[in-house]
C-alpha cells in the first residue's frame, strides 16, 4: 500500500504554488507559477532517486530504473497546470500519485524489470494555448512541434516563446521515447463514483470532443440611436447559437453535451450593439457517429440562424479527439488491483479528456478515477478526501507494478 | 458664415491624438491620449484670446468676454473623449464647432454682450467609467462629486484617481458656474436626416435610457464531465435575456430600443461552463411611462427566464436619464438659424443621450445636428462631410450670435 498521508502532504505543497482566490489554483501553464511547481516536483523525484529528462515542448519524466536493460519503462503520470480558476487535484493527483508509486517501492525496496517513468504533462488544460492535451497530442503524432509553438494565448503571446521564457524547453526531441505502458490516475470530475457510492472508476473509454471556435459578425452602432431595424447585434447570435449548443446535447440524451464557456464580445462597450462575437463551442459524446452528427447538426443550423437576424456566422475546429478505446490488458490490470486491494469499483466512460486519451494511440494505456466531491471540477471547490485519494494510488501502485513486473 | 476649411483642419488635427485600429479614434476618457487632446485644445482656445478655467471634475471652459459685465455667459460645447473605437465626430464636432464660432467672432470682429464659453465635459462616453455623461451630470446636480471620483474601470482604477494622474483637475467647485443659455452641436449617430435628405436636425427631445446591470450565476463546472441534468450554465441565462431584451424593444416600436453591448463571461475558459456573467442592459425611448414600462417588464420576466433554466438573476440601474424635452427658446433660434441661413431642417429626437441632456436641467439649452453617414456611430468608420460639418457650425454661431446679443 501506498502511504496515503505522505501523497496528501504533497498535493497540499504544490497547491501553494498559484494559489486561487477561492482556495483552488491559478497555475496555468507556461506561467511563472507552472515553472515553479516544476521545479518542486523535479526535486521531489530527485530526492526520490529519479533522474529528470525533458522535450522540447517541456514534458517532465522522471526516471527511476528498472533491473532488465532491454525493457521498455511503464510510464505513469498526468499535469501538473491548472485551469484559471482550477482545483488543487485536476491533473496534480496523476503526477503525485505517480511519484508516490516510486517513492513507495523505494520505501518497500522493490525492483522492477521495467523502468517506471513518471510524467507531468505540458499544457493538458488548454485554456491559455488551445487545444486541450497539446503536449501528449505532439508526444503522440497528433500535432507537429511547429504548429504546438505557434499556438497564441489570447494577449498574442506564443507557446513556444512562453515555454523558453520559463525555462523548460528541454533537448529532448518530442515523440521518441517507446512506453510499455502508459497509466494516469485522475479525479472523475463528474458526480457519477460519489453517487454510485464507488471508490474506484476504472475507465474503459472516453468521450470524444470538438471544440467550434465561432465568429458572428455584425455592425457596430450606437445603442440609441440605431433603429432596431438597422441593426446587426452579433450579440443576438451568440444568444441563439447558445441555445441551439443546449438543444443539440438534450436531444442526443443520454451521454451527450454541449456548452459555450469562452466568449469574447467586441468592442464590449454598454453603448455600442455588439458588431463581433467570437466564442467556443464545446461538444462531446462518447459514440463517435453521434458526436459527428452533433457537429453536423450545428454546422448546418448555426449559419441559419444568424442570416436570420441579420448577421454573418463563420467557425472552424480548433481541438479534437474521436473517443478512445483503452487498452484491454491495463484496463484489466486496474480492474484486478482494485479488486484485490477490496476497493469498491465500476467501469466508466471519462466525460474529459486526458493525456491517456492520446498515449492511448502509441502505446497501451489506461486510467484510474477516483470521485470528487459534487462531481465539482474546473472550479477551485473542486474537492476530494484524503482516502478516495489513497485509494486511486494504491490501485495506481498495483496496476503499475503488475504491469512493470518484480 | 464660419470657415468650414478651418473646422475641417482642426477636426482631423484632433483626429491624429489617440488614433484607432480602423480610420478612428481611441481617445478614452481621462487615459494619456485625452490629456494630449485637452492640452491641443487649450492651446487653441489660447491662440483665440480666451481664458481657461477647468472644474474639480476636469471640465473645460474657455471664455470670450462679452461687453456687459453683469450678463451670463452663453455656453457652447460638447466631449472631446471618444469609444475605444469611436469616430472622430461624436462629441468632438460640438467642441471643435463651439471653438470655431469664437474663431470667426475673432475674424469677424464682433463683440457680443454675453461672454460666450467653449466647454469639453468630461466623459460624456461612460464606457470606461459608467455611467456616460458623468461630468455633465454632477455639473446639474444629478451625482456627487466624490460618487463621480469613487466610479471604476475594468481594471479598478478609480475616476478620481485617473483625472488626478493625467493633471486635469482643476480648482473650481463644480456647478458653480451660471448660463445664460447652453448649445451643443453633435452629429446625429442615426439615420434619420440623410434618410431624409436633410442638412439639419432641429433637436427638440432627447431619448430617456436605463442602463441595467444584470448578473446571471450559475454553477462553474467542467463542460465534459458535468450531465446535462446537473448543470447551472450563466451563459443560458445570457441568452435567453439577450432575447428578452430584443423582444421588449420590438414590442415598443416606433422609437424604442434595447440591446446589451457589455458582456464579461466568467471564469472565460473554453472548457468551463460559465459560472457568471455579468452583462448592462440599455434600454430607451423618448416617453418616460414606456422606458419605465419596458425597464418593469424586464425586471418581472427576466428572473423567472432564468430560474426556469436553473441560474439566479439580479441586477440594478447604472445609469438613466429622463426623456428631456429642450428649451423652446434656444430650439427656435436654431430653428430660425436654420431657415434664415437657408439650410433645410427637419425636427428630431436624439436617440443618444448628450450632456445637453443633463444641462437642460439647469440653463436654457437645445442641439444641433447634422447627418453622419448610414447613421453610422460608436465606430471607426463613423463618417460626415466637411459641407454637413460647415452647415451644423453655421446654425450654431448663429443660434449663439442671436442669444449672445451684438
Ligand atoms: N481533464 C481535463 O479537464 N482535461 C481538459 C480537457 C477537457 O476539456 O476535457
Ligand atoms: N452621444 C453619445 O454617444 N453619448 C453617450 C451616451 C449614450 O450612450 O447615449
Amino acid at each position: 500500500r501506498i502511504n496515503g498521508d505522505r501523497l496528501w502532504d504533497s498535493l497540499m505543497e504544490m497547491a501553494k504554488i498559484g494559489p486561487g482566490i477561492a482556495g483552488g489554483n491559478n497555475r496555468q501553464t507556461l506561467t511563472d507559477e507552472d515553472a515553479e511547481g516544476r521545479a518542486l516536483f523535479q526535486t521531489w523525484c530527485e530526492d526520490a532517486g529519479c533522474t529528470m529528462g525533458v522535450d522540447e515542448i517541456g514534458n517532465m519524466f522522471a526516471r527511476r530504473e528498472g533491473t532488465d536493460p532491454d525493457a521498455l519503462p511503464v510510464y505513469v503520470g498526468s499535469h501538473l497546470d491548472t485551469q484559471p480558476t482550477g482545483g488543487k487535484y485536476d491533473g496534480v493527483l496523476g503526477v503525485l500519485g505517480g511519484l508516490e508509486v516510486i517513492r513507495s517501492l523505494n520505501d518497500l525496496g522493490i525492483k522492477t524489470k521495467h523502468p517506471i517513468v513518471v510524467t507531468n504533462w505540458t499544457n493538458e488544460e488548454g485554456t491559455r494555448f488551445a487545444p486541450a492535451m497539446l503536449a501528449s497530442g505532439v508526444f503522440a503524432g497528433k500535432h507537429t512541434l511547429d504548429w504546438a509553438y505557434d499556438r497564441t494565448d489570447a494577449k498574442g503571446k506564443k507557446f513556444g516563446d512562453e515555454l523558453e521564457r520559463i525555462g523548460w524547453k528541454g533537448p529532448e526531441k518530442v515523440g521518441d521515447r517507446k512506453m510499455h505502458a502508459f497509466f494516469e490516475l485522475h479525479i472523475e470530475q463528474g458526480p457519477i463514483l460519489e453517487a454510485e457510492g464507488k471508490d474506484i472508476g476504472v475507465v474503459t473509454h472516453g468521450q470524444g470532443l470538438r471544440w467550434i471556435e465561432c465568429t458572428v459578425t455584425g455592425k457596430e452602432s450606437h445603442t440609441g440611436s440605431t433603429p432596431m431595424h438597422m441593426r446587426k447585434n452579433a450579440g443576438r447570435g451568440l444568444a441563439l447559437v447558445t441555445e441551439l449548443v443546449h438543444e443539440i446535447a438534450m436531444k442526443n440524451q443520454p451521454n451527450a453535451v454541449g456548452a459555450i464557456g469562452h466568449i469574447d464580445v467586441y468592442p464590449n462597450s454598454r453603448n455600442i450593439i455588439p458588431g463581433k462575437v467570437v466564442f467556443t463551442v464545446d461538444m462531446r459524446t462518447h459514440l463517435l457517429d453521434k458526436l459527428n452528427g452533433m457537429v453536423d447538426e450545428f454546422m448546418e443550423r448555426a449559419p441559419k440562424l444568424c442570416e436570420e437576424i441579420g448577421v454573418e456566422f463563420d467557425c472552424h475546429i480548433v481541438g479534437q479527439f474521436d473517443p478512445p478505446a483503452f487498452d484491454e490488458a491495463c484496463v484489466s490490470a486496474i480492474r484486478d488491483a482494485a479488486e484485490r486491494l477490496g476497493y469498491s469499483h465500476m467501469d466508466i466512460v471519462s466525460g474529459a479528456g486526458h493525456d491517456a486519451c492520446w498515449i492511448n494511440d502509441v502505446a497501451p494505456t489506461a486510467m484510474v478515477m477516483c470521485p470528487c466531491v459534487d462531481g465539482l471540477s474546473h472550479n477551485e471547490a473542486e474537492e476530494i478526501s484524503k482516502e478516495w485519494a489513497t485509494a486511486g494510488a494504491d490501485v495506481l501502485f498495483h496496476a503499475v507494478v503488475e504491469t512493470a513486473e518484480i
